[in-house]
């Protein structure tokens, strides 16, 4: 398949379109940002890390059954993925707290979530990425009809998966955001499943092994990439 | 019944006790406030404009068969209530886009929802009552299970009630803000129904008749709710 435009280039990935006007190429960047991108930095194999990882994780959903854009590896830092109709909406799926719902809502860090919890995000830079709820997806035409139950419904599905396959790596998932996309009316997860949009800990000694480490300045930012990446291609 | 001791004091109101373990006196003060506090006047009149309203839309869906701790209006600023274990949610009807929905979801100002949008808002001035989902309120046990789902379906009860009694004043409801609490498991309305707590405009003019003249420091505050009073007394 030829790699042809750039199409969309965010934060961390750039889509490039195909001579296949099913598949894209997703190029996974060197750049590290937080915080609504005013932190930024360029960090050497973050974006390989990022890729093989993903890859290994997409991969694995799909033997478990889930609907994932990706169809194979191509190099270092590029992915082949399916073309979909994004939905503009982050869902985020929290077993403890950290981040934001510590931040915004009060939550007590490290409070367990059972059953875990879903929220719905504006994917909206301007406005800060705002929480949403199932009402507000319905009233502003987000997604079709059903299909917050249905995203809610296939990320607890993912977690259930994921969590388990981590645990048997010794690595705690503490939260992660998937984005959704549409193809042929189907639900397909999309975009990507690495340290940058999970949290992930060491399960033995708590240690922090995800882009927190760039967030609270941690050091060893690209080491526990690696590791991540050791541990779920062990 | 006699009024004892001050239990509560709100931007608004305060709340007494009474001789009666299950009745309060609801004291309405002349106090204005906006943007969580920031804005902050003293306004001759508000506190018997918003006891008088408040009263008549209490007895109004009472009449209705909606469930509110209303008992009778005692003098200009003060109404029995009955005592309720309040739920530290605000809950949000809107008919049409204005204020928080416009800001920080990007909703464009004025835009209807049919069906009216119900929102969730946790009551904590420090966090800025920030939106919250149903599983929010379950995860931190803010409400009883089952609660979200009841409040959500009151909610639109007293919406299409008070709607149509507006309307029917030449009045366009826009938006309003309740509070529920629980007496013995049973969900009762609180709190205030009043310029106050709803967006109320106009119907032939779209002219505000509500807390927004002091927000926006249109002018004509006072003479808004007393025209309101005159409107849902006629």
């Amino acid at each position: 398949m030829k790699k042809l435009e750039r199409l969309y280039e965010g934060k961390a990935k750039i889509l490039w379109t195909t001579d296949s006007p099913e598949h894209m190429v997703q190029e996974f960047k060197d750049d590290a940002t937080a915080f609504d991108g005013t932190k930024h930095a360029v960090v050497e194999g973050k974006g390989r890390f990022n890729n093989a990882i993903s890859s290994r994780l997409f991969e694995m959903l799909r033997d478990e059954g889930i609907r994932t854009h990706f169809v194979r590896k191509l190099s270092e830092r590029e992915m082949l993925v399916e073309r979909l109709k994004m939905l503009p909406v982050e869902v985020v799926v929290r077993n403890a707290a950290a981040g934001s719902i510590v931040k915004k809502l009060g939550a007590t860090e490290g409070m367990r979530f059972d059953p875990p919890l879903v929220e719905f995000f504006l994917k909206n830079d301007a406005l800060h990425d705002p929480l949403i709820t199932d009402d507000h997806i319905r009233a502003f035409g987000l997604a079709p009809e059903g299909m917050p139950r249905e995203m809610r419904k296939r990320a607890l599905q993912v977690n259930d998966v994921l969590r388990r396959f981590l645990a048997g790596r010794g690595v705690d998932l503490v939260d992660f955001k998937l984005e959704f996309g549409l193809k042929g009316g189907e639900l397909v997860l999309g975009d990507e499943v690495s340290p940058d949009t999970c949290r992930l800990r060491d399960a033995a000694t708590g240690r922090i092994m995800d882009k927190d480490r760039f967030r609270q300045d941690l050091g060893g930012f690209m080491e526990a990439y690696g590791e991540v990446l050791d541990r779920v291609t062990q």
